[in-house]
């Protein structure tokens, strides 16, 4: 039963995505990447998105295994073809 | 039990690496410097990776030993043969 209790259930996770100009941003539930790819694309209006990446510093989330490591409520930026993340303007000063 | 709970499972970390020029930046899971060097010649396409620094100093990580004790989220920037570390522009002043 450790097992049945620490490893196999899906393990949803709230997460908020801000577009590549961050003018708008959402918060959304999933329990991965392809699922938070898949759900942002709906929820955003971005049928072709090409990369989800950190807000906070452009860092590229291109496996299911970094994506787990990610505590709720990460702020993603999800970027279109041709669209580059470019650095928070007034960048809050991070303690991490 | 303990010991299979503390001791004997590989230790998988979250790292974030860029490249030479800092245009890409990854998110990228690991157990030791070996795999952290393999998954990076993959996902930043870097065939020929002849070493990791760190980004905030250029300090080079050449051992399994310095490696296990950074913390989650090191920022590392992978070099190809001639390439060499430079400073960060305007960086961001980082806690840890």
């Amino acid at each position: 039963t450790q097992q049945l209790l620490t490893g196999l259930t899906p393990r949803f996770k709230p997460f908020r995505v801000a577009n590549a100009d961050r003018s708008v941003r959402k918060g959304i539930v999933a329990d991965g990447l392809r699922d938070l790819l898949n759900k942002v694309s709906d929820a955003m209006h971005v049928p072709c998105a090409s990369a989800l990446v950190l807000d906070e510093d452009g860092t590229g989330v291109d496996t299911e295994e970094f994506f787990h490591t990610l505590q709720d409520n990460t702020v993603f930026m999800v970027l279109e073809k041709g669209q580059k993340w470019t650095p928070p303007q007034n960048a809050p000063h991070h303690e991490h």
